[in-house]
């Protein structure tokens, strides 16, 4: 199958200039604090974003190296499949993420509790819908027994 | 910024050809059945993935035309910034669902709940994990006084 091709629309702008120490998720990025700077010929887009509370943003993962099929996860020591995980490092290597969205200055966006390291390039940015987006999970396979780890485990660099 | 550029790993299987009718969220798509084939030179990555309930599929929206930045969504009457919208058109024309996994045969994913048009080009698929992903909004924006519409409101061709 052919090739899709697209172009980035902003850049994340964040304190985790590595992949070392960086949250594995968001959710346990407690209060970390970044903007978004969308490029301004795409500042037409965002009207209206700045009333919802929650978005996602979906961006290249710029760091990540390989296209690994199998992996070990950061919460595990066992291999799974990659699309098992949330591995960084996949075949196509978008990167998403559900962030707090503070406000919005023109073309930038103030966000909370982000897990993306300074430089990502954003691909999209979509509003988060509880009513729409939220589900009740009832098999969380490995990653249930594993879910206690989230908040201490860090990205630890292998895959970059 | 340069092009990021992705392979696809799979193809959407599903009941919906054409934009027309169908579902607009994957949450009002009940009972809608559907498979994923992953291209078997990718299969060993799903192992693992059958042990959760939930998944997200990122595909690329091939049927979308155009990269507007302000639209009508199907739920309202009112132009918004397109960033601000899950409208199909947009810069980087990037699907996202959430949808129900039955069962994993080989190479092929049996789903449920499925608002993805037949042939769509699959990116990446990831767990979905509700301590993660799941997340409370205090604002849904003009999303918000519309979401009633949503069972009723089917894709009307707007955007192909």
């Amino acid at each position: 199958m052919l090739e899709v091709a697209y172009t980035p629309i902003g850049i994340v702008h964040s304190p985790f200039r590595n992949p070392e120490g960086t949250p594995i998720q968001s959710v346990v990025a407690w209060d970390t604090e970044a903007v978004v700077e969308i490029f301004p010929e795409y500042a037409e887009g965002l009207k209206d974003l700045d009333e919802f509370s929650h978005i996602y943003i979906l961006f290249h993962l710029h760091l990540a190296r390989g296209k690994p099929l199998t992996v070990i996860p950061f919460l595990d020591t066992k291999p799974h499949g990659v699309f098992a995980t949330r591995s960084p490092a996949r075949p196509n290597s978008i990167g998403l993420s559900v962030v707090m969205l503070e406000k919005i200055t023109d073309n930038i966006l103030y966000i909370k509790n982000i897990d993306i390291l300074d430089g990502s390039p954003v691909l999209d940015i979509k509003p988060y819908i509880s009513q729409v987006d939220a589900f009740e999970t009832l098999k969380n396979g490995w990653f249930g027994e594993n879910i206690y780890k989230m908040d201490q485990q860090k990205d630890d660099g292998r895959f970059k």
